[in-house]
């Protein structure tokens, strides 16, 4: 969570100015993103009834080439009907400007509010929402290779180091290894592939009560085994804050999706590995900032023994969770 | 900046339900205010065409015992016309609520935004609102003392010690010393006190082009020498970026404040001096946070030379600076 470059007044005004939004009327800074720096803007919009955006601006973390495959993603899925904020584009048809050498969007505002411990009727909503986005980017153009995907958990927990690993918890570096060598003997192939969102946690989904108002925060989307976006989701969403799995929560997710899109009997079967490799990657990405955020940082370090106990779980009790919820 | 504190989708649903603005629509935590958390919240409104809120949650550094005075304040400079975002009391009436033991405000959410270089209009403005906040407080009962006055630079600066100074700046032992001893010897007695904002920087002004559309973040507010509330503002709003006095800034500053409230003679002679003390209370409290702030602490620290070298301009050219402004 954090602001990272300071907007002018002036800068703003420019900015707004070069969309047909109206006038500038209100931008506060907020405290979402890992990645980029946003505002929740307000304008007098296009037609004097006023507008809200969410501006963002694009940190290191994200390519600016990549930029035309998120945000077409986004105008894609919108125009689909999928619960995804469109970009609104500027005067010259631009998705996205640079402002002091940094890429902006202006995004659609969507209502809804992110929950933390999600209701059965909740994660089903969230299940269908996921199955619809599979089957809308379904003839998206754009392609994305998967920056986080299996050759990148092996290189992000080998700059931890087994030294790294074991300071963050000792169990750690057996776990690691043994999971890698699992997962590259076993990760699936020939499973459906599409454009995946790979990052949908609960911070990442906007409800009103059980409704689905919007997903959002696109910027690790790829083309991927889409039953792996599954596996994520569950992953993300099926566990109490103590860590204990929620079943109910895991089979509510899974028949939400399976309401949309059922999934075949290879792709049921491979749940609880794809499950193990979800988990592993967020170990990996959260033990590689847990040993390389600066002090100081305005981000908060996220703990990497979350996923580290997920996957435990998945490897020793995945396929009697899954084989309950997918069978 | 900041939000200290998680409350989850649940928690806000529970807090807006004890007031009349309909229901939670959406809530952003925004990264405002240093010593509170503050969220955006949308409703759907009192009379269901849509509700926008602040609502912000004090931490440690605001005491509840001064909340019915800040709180109070607000509603009575609103209810006066002042451009004061007003509270929203809840079902029973009450201007604070509290949540996992802290207390919670709704606030009104006022346009506008805020500059860094304003032009002498904004200025104008600025002062002419600042005027009217003093005239509107006339009669507001509530009395608070200042928690950050002469006594309280003496502590602040002991506690970083000579050699803590010195860290900062070698000058800066030296400079704080005189400073301290001639504000000892020379602050002025007898001037016209009321409350005051007593922080009025531009991050706590909403402006619309030159329009004063919101003044925010009461929370040093205080019963005060009337006229130090200009000599703050004069230190916060007349300086370039790069440090350099502008006159035309302070001029108009100052032209703006008399358009509403014409200072006496005591006050103008007096505001050279209450501008020392006005820079030297923020070298002390910035010092002290600069060396005091943990690291890895999500607030940004400010540098305590920039109010050093406003410090060093007012004991040099405070007299003729604000000869030409408020002769």
């Amino acid at each position: 969570m954090a602001v990272y470059t300071t907007l002018s007044a002036a800068d703003l005004a420019a900015l707004i100015g070069e969309y047909e939004v109206g006038q500038l009327v209100s931008a506060k800074g907020i405290a979402e993103g890992v990645s980029n720096s946003n505002w929740v803007v307000e304008t007098t919009g296009p037609g004097g009834a006023g507008g809200r955006y969410i501006l963002t601006m694009y940190e290191a973390r994200v390519e600016a080439a990549d930029l035309p495959f998120f945000l077409g993603l986004l105008d894609h899925l919108s125009a689909r009907g999928s619960p995804v904020p469109r970009t609104v584009h500027d005067r010259a048809g631009a998705a996205y400007r640079t402002v002091r050498g940094k890429a902006v969007a202006l995004i659609e505002f969507l209502p809804g509010v992110s929950v933390d411990e999600p209701t059965a009727a909740q994660a089903h909503a969230v299940g269908a929402a996921l199955a619809r986005l599979h089957l809308d980017a379904a003839d998206f153009p754009g392609q994305r290779a998967n920056a986080m995907a299996l050759p990148h958990w092996h290189t992000l927990l080998a700059a931890c180091g087994e030294d790294g690993l074991y300071s963050i918890d000792p169990g750690l570096p057996e776990l690691v290894a043994s999971e890698l060598s699992y997962l590259s003997a076993n990760w699936p192939r020939d499973l459906p592939r599409s454009v995946i969102h790979a990052d949908l946690f609960p911070d990442n989904v906007l409800l009103l009560g059980d409704k689905v108002c919007g997903l959002i925060d696109f910027y690790f989307a790829c083309t991927e085994v889409t039953a792996y976006d599954l596996a994520v989701t569950h992953s993300a969403w099926c566990f109490a804050r103590g860590g204990t799995y929620r079943p109910g929560i895991g089979e509510a997710l899974i028949a939400g999706y399976q309401s949309r899109r059922v999934l075949s009997e290879a792709e049921r079967k491979a749940l609880p590995v794809l499950a193990r490799g979800a988990a592993l990657r967020f170990v990996a990405s959260r033990a590689y900032d847990w040993l390389h955020t600066p002090r100081g940082a305005l981000v908060t370090r996220k703990d990497p023994m979350d996923f580290a106990r997920r996957l435990s779980f998945y490897a020793t009790d995945g396929d009697r969770a899954f084989s309950a919820s997918a069978g």
